[in-house]
């Protein structure tokens, strides 16, 4: 059924003029067919009041670990050697595929409740990550990270190789492309060269996206800097990493050269501040990345690290940061953060959209504005970035469908899940099952 | 009638275990009178599951400017002096004691909705803000603050200090000391040595406490140095300003000098993360207060530089920052946040709180846990820092009445504060009226 949100405001993205107030959008199959300020004529189907509300483009979480959702606020608070080698390593090696796609769901019902409409997803067990986002209905990338110290590592009988080979032929392009699989390499620290070249190589064949923490910590940059002479961002580069569409999580200490190469070869920094700073990671150089004109979109890392998967905090501390770092407050305004969710992570994604007009994929998130704590209403962007939460999201609309609305998803059963969540994958992870 | 919380995980804070699972919580008149795991017997009066809930001492915003919510994401995104000359100040300027009324409704709308029972405020038109906290039911410490670059000021027939006085002997003490008057000096740069003395006397004189702007900029800290040899803080001090319980607001630029002064004289460090990040002030050494041992209480400041009152964004962003400035992971855990919302607030208003025992006033919320973004529960204390929002409190209590309860507002008429904002308020400070 064709859908119609009437006198809305709609945050078009539109370059020239963002925020359309008292408009008409109309949904049709998975696309959206008009934005206009006129009602659409003789129009059958179903109306939404925009009385009060905004509507915007989906929210895309450009970098995560979905499952990780189950170790919210596991061992907070340790350094993070500890935090990783006492308490994070041992529960993920009691992790099961049931336990996987228990902690999968609570991340997607946490995420589609809050406006996030597609997600780029590292993690292990991935053939149960893409089941239950392509069940659930969201947009998803989905790579499974490649780690090998092994010389004789060789890509057709690596555990990871095989299994991305099975991700491909399963799951790339399902659903007219809502799933897609990225190749991965986990970190420059975390392999060799003989990785970097088969990976890369096989990614550029199959024409796969590219997704790959770097310069994350001071410790991984400067130590590969020692070892070769060259930044992480360069030593992939020269093993032809960043020769397909490349997404480039945290980025935290790269250089003012490595943004030189990330712009050329249009490879997307991911920025995460709640993690980068709850792992005291540092501050990434998100200006000098806009300066130099690279892509950069957002992520809220692995929920063990942020605590939640809600990107309108994840807004706000991207526009707050980098001004208490540079003491300037002019740097990043409200409108580039929010290009940043929407236009940015969509283009990491090698997706188009990020925009509300005619032809887009109809990936749509409503808000109340009704509400003391976004009121008044001076700036709709401003309001967006600074003082809306998650929670302000009534409806979370993906291609066309309602994946959300009021307080249900209609996709996920969520008392099964949180059944689930509480009675096996938890106890699993933390040994009492 | 009585209240008793049933079967809640109660955040009590106390010192050797601050969380008890399982607990039963009675509240009678404005006090707590048991906390316990057994069920009280012959229990009459009004009974609140607590199953999946986490009741908690409530929230202290300990520096804002309430009637400054009329100005929330307006004009964001200049420097500084443009956006205090060119919009800040001539909106200020159209102010009323109507539009006051109206900003200070809308503020304390979001404030009870989202946890907080107690605020520090310093503002002008400060007896209609004292009239609207009296009629809500919050707990509010009001100051006038005195700004005066007048040599012949004498404290007597000064505006600000007549205004104080009226105010002490209308307000100070009211509602069984619910409301309380404090002495202000706006700051260091914006009076002079006769000014401090004369306020710091009064103060002293009536046992009010004190509430300044310290070192909140660079720029502020660097030329007090300049002109005096000496630290804001320190010039204060000579002055006899730190000889009552006193709030400094902001504290970016202290030194470590400062810090030993204010441990020594008592003096409270109100920090403002999110303000500080917004308006590019810096980065408070929040750390080296907690190693000296001064008293740390957590502010939104005004809502034009935050953009909200929600104290949950403010404890995310206080545990996180820090610990991205000093590359340290492990500095002010979740649990030190915690205290200084609630503890540590309240110590900085003379006022006796933060805990969940008997014998304490009855400033209590309540959160949902049930929900997918609080879920798994591995820590209370670290998804309330890292997790939780003000949108998951479900009820506000202040001295044993409910303020709030799932949506509703029992002291505030929404519907006539939202138009009155809307239709009066707003276009008056925009000129439009």
């Amino acid at each position: 059924m064709d859908i119609l949100f009437e006198h809305v405001t709609a945050v078009t993205m539109d370059e020239a003029s963002p925020v359309l107030e008292d408009a008409f959008v109309l949904v049709s199959g998975r696309k959206i067919v008009s934005v206009t300020r006129q009602e659409p004529e003789h129009f059958k189907g179903r109306r939404i009041s925009g009385q009060n509300k905004v509507l915007m483009p989906g929210l895309v979480n450009a970098h995560t670990h979905i499952p990780m959702t189950l170790l919210r606020g596991y061992a907070d608070g340790y350094d993070l050697q500890t935090w990783l080698n006492d308490y994070i390593f041992p529960a993920e090696a009691q992790l099961t595929e049931r336990a996987v796609t228990a902690g999968t769901y609570l991340g997607l019902a946490e995420m589609i409740a809050s406006g996030t409409t597609s997600f780029s997803d590292m993690y292990y067990f991935c053939d149960r990550i893409a089941q239950a986002a392509a069940a659930a209905g969201i947009q998803a990338n989905i790579c499974r990270a490649v780690i090998s110290f092994d010389p004789e590592y060789r890509f057709e009988t690596d555990q990871a190789g095989i299994e991305l080979r099975e991700l491909k032929e399963r799951w790339h392009g399902y659903d007219e492309g809502r799933i897609q699989i990225e190749a991965s390499i986990h970190g420059e620290y975390t392999s060799h060269e003989k990785v970097w070249r088969a990976v890369a190589g096989y990614a550029r064949e199959h024409g796969l996206g590219m997704h790959v923490h770097v310069s994350e910590t001071k410790k991984e940059h400067e130590e590969c800097i020692a070892r070769s002479g060259l930044t992480p961002a360069q030593t992939l580069d020269r093993a032809g990493v960043w020769d397909t569409r490349a997404q480039a999580a945290h980025c935290v200490w790269v250089s003012e050269e490595d943004l030189e190469l990330f712009a050329r070869k249009k490879v997307t920094a991911v920025h995460n501040p709640v993690s980068n700073q709850k792992l005291a990671s540092g501050i990434a150089p998100v200006p000098a990345m806009l300066r130099q004109g690279v892509n950069v979109a957002l992520g809220t890392d692995g929920v063990a690290s942020n605590n939640c998967h809600d990107l309108f905090g994840e807004m706000k501390s991207a526009a707050l940061i980098h001004k208490a770092a540079t003491l300037d407050p002019t740097v990043i305004p409200a409108l580039e953060v929010l290009k940043m969710a929407t236009a940015g992570g969509n283009a990491a994604q090698g997706r188009n959209g990020g925009r509300i007009e005619a032809g887009m994929d109809a990936n749509l998130i409503l808000l109340d504005f009704d509400k003391p704590h976004l009121t008044p209403c001076h700036s709709v962007v401003s309001n967006l970035v600074f003082a809306a939460r998650g929670s302000d999201v009534v409806l979370t609309m993906v291609r066309g469908k309602v994946l959300y609305e009021k307080g249900e998803w209609k996709t996920i059963d969520l008392d099964a899940v949180m059944h689930e969540v509480r009675n096996y994958a938890v106890p699993k992870i933390l040994g009492r099952l």
